[in-house]
């Protein structure tokens, strides 16, 4: 277990989220290098929107994905450019709209044609770009948000809403690109890159109905991360080589030449620099189990305790931040919360426990505090601290 | 559906908890002309600590049951004195203990012998009351404490916990009473009454053991309240039927003769009186499926999207908040979340819905607000809102 986690949970005490900035820089930078100038990398806030995560991505990815309004202040809270931002969501309201395109929004990506007349109806010109819902979907990703759906114009109803854009129906909006984001948390290089494949056959058919050329292509990347130990990290290497075809054919279509490919992705860029930091307060014997009960639990990291839609519960990888060459025991982590569901391990091996010992749970950059119940039961909310240039700073917004 | 529910909604928009705080109050009535004045009854917090809520009982529950410090600042900010407080939870740190003691928290509820050595070692005299973890509870509970657990002394382990109090271990802490707390969200009244004559041997065997009268016997209720349509509530009058003979075992023993038994819930009083109020935002037919997209969903109510532990989702009861008599729908409404498990209802029967509508979404008064992740995608919080006498006023406390 990395050491500087230890000294920046003991900093500024548990539970504790730690970020490693330089982590989440130096993979940006090994995607640039894989994809050789042929992807932008579009970063989703909702994965960690915390605002020092959002400023040391500044100069590093191209755009930010927002998916409320609330992103949107917070990105331009942490000095981000509106003309940067990519507003994307099912569910915009129109105080959403009217605030996005009044502070000059980049891109509006639009997910039906309700979403389209409500633009135009905001009186101003606008840049938009279609959501796409596919029909096809590879096997090998962790959520699907194709099939019926909220997200997106599905994929037989996109020539009629091309037409009607061509044919002047949003005399305000200009069509720019497509996005399409069809499905999530992947570690099989062969379904990113079907998937992958599968978006440039829309691509060039959106282009090819528009009739004329397209600027901006986003490629929801499904780019996952291993959540339990013994499993591999997606091999980016793997996926690049079958991908870097696919771009290629994208961009010899005499519409798409100039378009610019993103890839928009949270989860893999951030959740493997992330740790959350809890400390042990009891050690208790019963029945046969050994019970570690820490400061935090599912208040603070819901996913973890295996409450984010998981069917089957696993472990998160996780390791005791200092000793853990000692005898090992098998422990059942559990949070503060009066509730069995509260529930961080089962019958996961550490070294040996004791009050005051801490616990690092890895891949937990990504949808951890902030899509966790931080008021329930009234606890004070963790800390969050950054890693960077070799020292660790309070970055704590909530709470 | 109530028409003050609209008009409390209304008042002060969506997403919008609405609370009958009179219809809460006539449920702890209710209870105690069921058992007769032979049950006191304390609220637990972490149902729903919304500071009204907690001010709305005051003079009608005898104490209140919190589960951290925070919640004991919540219970004094909302008028409670703290000798009404009773205070469990596995993992006391020692910040809360000491706190708790210092403002004079009625009862501590020890969960370990850990915490009756860091309750000494604060220095001053203190009632205790020792929570008991049973060997055996019946089925018919939704949520299992027992087993091997974080919650309470094992039975098999009390005998010398008592003795230790009675030896002076702990010269400064006076054993007033026992808690358990096994199981909870019961429809069964034979299981309920069941769980309470085991509750009864170990008051009775610990009073035995400890040789001299115990004040306080605190009785988790485990009074379950209906999920989904079609499933009858807790037949109370049967469940005090039962209960009624064996709390009057209890205070037949001459040890417990002038015992105060307390029934402790949450879920039972508030659950039903509570409701969310979701807004319409978008209509979309794809493939087959009606969606409608709503202002609320996971980040405001965790529970009611089927992601607080449950093994099978199902829809909670709803209905539409107007015009429940036009023609029905069949609709999955989703939440403005950018992720698959945002989903509040799968393929309910409802009124037409078109953009504007409000659904109400029953059995929300109880673990809605506070168990979710609200920050979840920077989305504004929603609005709480009282019904009482007659009136509706706003009651928002988070956001």
């Amino acid at each position: 277990m990395n050491p500087r986690i230890a000294a920046a949970a003991e900093a500024f005490g548990t539970p504790a989220y730690v970020y490693d900035l330089d982590g989440l820089r130096a993979r940006v930078a090994w995607l640039h290098r894989l994809f050789d100038g042929r992807l932008q990398v579009s970063y989703a806030v909702k994965a960690n929107p915390n605002g020092a995560v959002l400023a040391a991505l500044s100069g590093h990815v191209t755009t930010l994905d927002v998916s409320s309004i609330g992103e949107v202040e917070r990105a331009l809270r942490a000095g981000w450019s509106a003309a940067d931002l990519t507003f994307s969501g099912p569910a915009k309201r129109d105080f959403e709209l009217r605030r996005a395109v009044e502070v000059g929004v980049g891109e509006l990506v639009c997910e039906s044609v309700e979403e389209l007349d409500a633009l135009q109806a905001l009186g101003r010109p606008v840049s938009v770009l279609l959501r796409v819902n596919p029909l096809r979907m590879p096997k090998g990703f962790g959520a699907k948000m194709s099939g019926a759906s909220q997200f997106g114009i599905d994929e037989e109803a996109v020539d009629a809403v091309i037409d009607a854009l061509r044919e002047g129906r949003w005399p305000l909006l200009t069509l720019v690109g497509i996005h399409v984001y069809s499905g999530s948390n992947s570690l099989d290089p062969d379904a990113i890159a079907e998937n992958f494949s599968i978006f440039a056959d829309i691509y060039r058919h959106c282009a090819e109905r528009w009739g004329r050329p397209l600027h901006r292509l986003i490629l929801g990347s499904g780019f996952g991360i291993p959540y339990r130990d013994g499993v591999e990290p997606l091999d980016v290497e793997a996926v690049a080589e079958r991908v870097r075809p696919v771009l290629d054919g994208i961009l010899a279509h005499p519409l798409l030449a100039e378009a610019s490919c993103t890839l928009e992705m949270g989860r893999w860029l951030v959740g493997p620099v992330g740790w959350f930091v809890v400390k042990v307060l009891r050690v208790k014997h019963s029945r046969g189990t050994d019970l570690a009960i820490c400061d935090g639990g599912m208040n603070n990291h819901l996913a973890a305790c295996g409450l984010m839609g998981m069917v089957v519960r696993r472990n998160y990888p996780m390791g005791k931040v200092r000793g853990a060459d000692e005898p090992i025991g098998t422990y059942t982590l559990v949070g503060p919360l009066c509730t069995t569901i509260d529930t961080l391990a089962v019958k996961v091996e550490l070294g040996a426990l004791a009050p005051g010992d801490l616990v690092a749970v890895g891949s937990s950059g990504a949808y951890g505090l902030t899509s966790s119940p931080t008021a329930f039961i009234s606890h004070p909310a963790p800390r969050e601290v950054a890693l960077e240039g070799g020292g660790h700073r309070d970055i704590t917004e909530v709470g």
